[in-house]
């Protein structure tokens, strides 16, 4: 039977490629069908794994230019019993697509706030005065495009091709090495891989409060590739604490370190222990 | 002579309730006058600040619900020169404004993603049909709403006394405690105050390359109110990691921390040392 994946869609946002190139690969490891549902926000995304309307769901969780998805990290923190199954690194490019015949007399940019933003330099050296306007997607500012010629829109090469929209300059993001790490998600327990993400609060905010739990770490050479602090929500100056570790070699070592660390912290949830599979250009082209 | 002070615009914008707030603390502590300049984003706010074009500049840097404005410390990152000369919490209290009767009929909600982040819960009870549309402001939304009946917007209590906009819902954020913590930033070196706040980057992600940093603080009891973690951009798993530090009494043991500190880290840059200051909900009904 086919397997059903949530993305944040429609058809060409760059959570569509993830989630196409994360259907090749299942197709090509292990034979499976995957079908494709968008969803509207990526807290939908989410909730539809957690809530069985899918089996599976896909979600940006951080990019090498704007850091955090922080709605990502919130959304799985409170729905609790979904695991990380894959991580996916997902090179990013962006275009700048209008019906206008130049970057003259253009007056708005319509993108979504990241595109926005990991194109900030560009946007600041070849279109200086013109209004930005944020969208849902990549994909939704191209809508806005189509009748508007003093309008441009910053999106992927595939979304161009798909809505078949002229490019005016390719690969306008500020940082070359631009890529996404987007997470499957879905309630299959997972415990094969060498990385594993947690989330944790911590006791009271005291003088050292994190120093402990992060020392867990440090006095087993186990190194931490990411660290996020996220508000509690109950009040300013109170956070939880968002983790990702690398699991060199020894699994026994990995284990303790979580059991001790569970003496240092409040609430700990673990989402899970998977492999990173970073999605090659060959692939992507052929998409 | 008066002072300019750069803001988030226009009218109506919760920074520009933190930007008369502080105008009016000033006038009262020091007989200060404060003029307020509208700026189009918060970028364009704090480099006014740090090109003269203004004297000072207030920018969001972290609210209660939905964490960190990165933009606010990545650009004070960028810009190295500036210096906080005083924090501001202010409480933020969402309404819902529609020209529409009844909140039944309604298609579309236009506010900026902070605000439509802060009042998820609110949206998913009562509107959970509408479509999201993100703007540049919560007044930019206001604009949006005006010709329509079928669309609302979200926005703080003073823009619907300013724009004469019929209110459908107050204190609609998910969480009654919502703050957002503003800091005024100038050229002017700040080292009075009882809050410090630094940025750093660590030579080489191996582990525990930020267990050392933490505990310079930690084995002198210097408490650490917050820590965040932003991209370096260079490459994904490369972080700089900003703090704030509370001084409680020992002056002397932080300037120590502080060297220390610099012997375990790559750059480090210092950002002020300041006063925290509440704004109390009667300076906010008079405003």
């Amino acid at each position: 039977m086919a397997i059903s994946l949530a993305y944040l869609g429609p058809i060409g946002t760059n959570s569509e490629t993830a989630a196409l190139a994360y259907a090749r690969f299942l197709a090509d490891t292990m034979n499976e069908e995957i079908i494709l549902h968008p969803y509207p926000s990526i807290a939908q995304t989410i909730q539809a794994a957690a809530t069985k309307e899918a089996n599976l769901a896909i979600a940006p969780v951080e990019n090498s230019t704007e850091g955090s998805v922080t709605i990502t990290l919130d959304t799985l923190w409170q729905l609790e019993q979904l695991n990380i199954q894959q991580e996916l690194v997902l090179p990013i490019s962006h275009v700048f697509l209008s019906r206008g015949t130049s970057l003259q007399g253009l007056k708005t940019v319509y993108s979504h706030p990241q595109a926005l933003a990991q194109c900030q330099r560009w946007l600041t050296h070849f279109l200086p005065k013109v209004k930005l306007i944020p969208t849902n997607s990549t994909t939704e500012a191209l809508s806005e495009i189509n009748q508007d010629p003093t309008s441009g829109a910053i999106a992927s090469p595939r979304a161009a091709k798909l809505y078949d929209l002229p490019v005016l300059a390719t690969n306008i993001n500020d940082y070359p090495d631009n890529c996404t790490r987007f997470w499957v998600v879905g309630l299959t327990p997972s415990t094969v891989g060498n990385k594993i993400s947690l989330g944790f609060s911590v006791p009271a905010n005291v003088p050292g409060a994190l120093v402990k739990p992060l020392q867990v770490f440090a006095s087993k050479e186990i190194n931490l590739s990411r660290i996020e602090s996220r508000p509690t929500r109950r009040s300013l100056g109170e956070y939880l604490f968002f983790i990702d570790l690398e699991i060199q070699y020894d699994h026994t070592l990995t284990q303790e370190a979580l059991s001790e660390l569970a003496t240092h912290t409040e609430i700990i949830k673990i989402f899970g222990q998977y492999c990173v599979t970073p999605i090659s250009p060959s692939i992507l082209s052929e998409l």
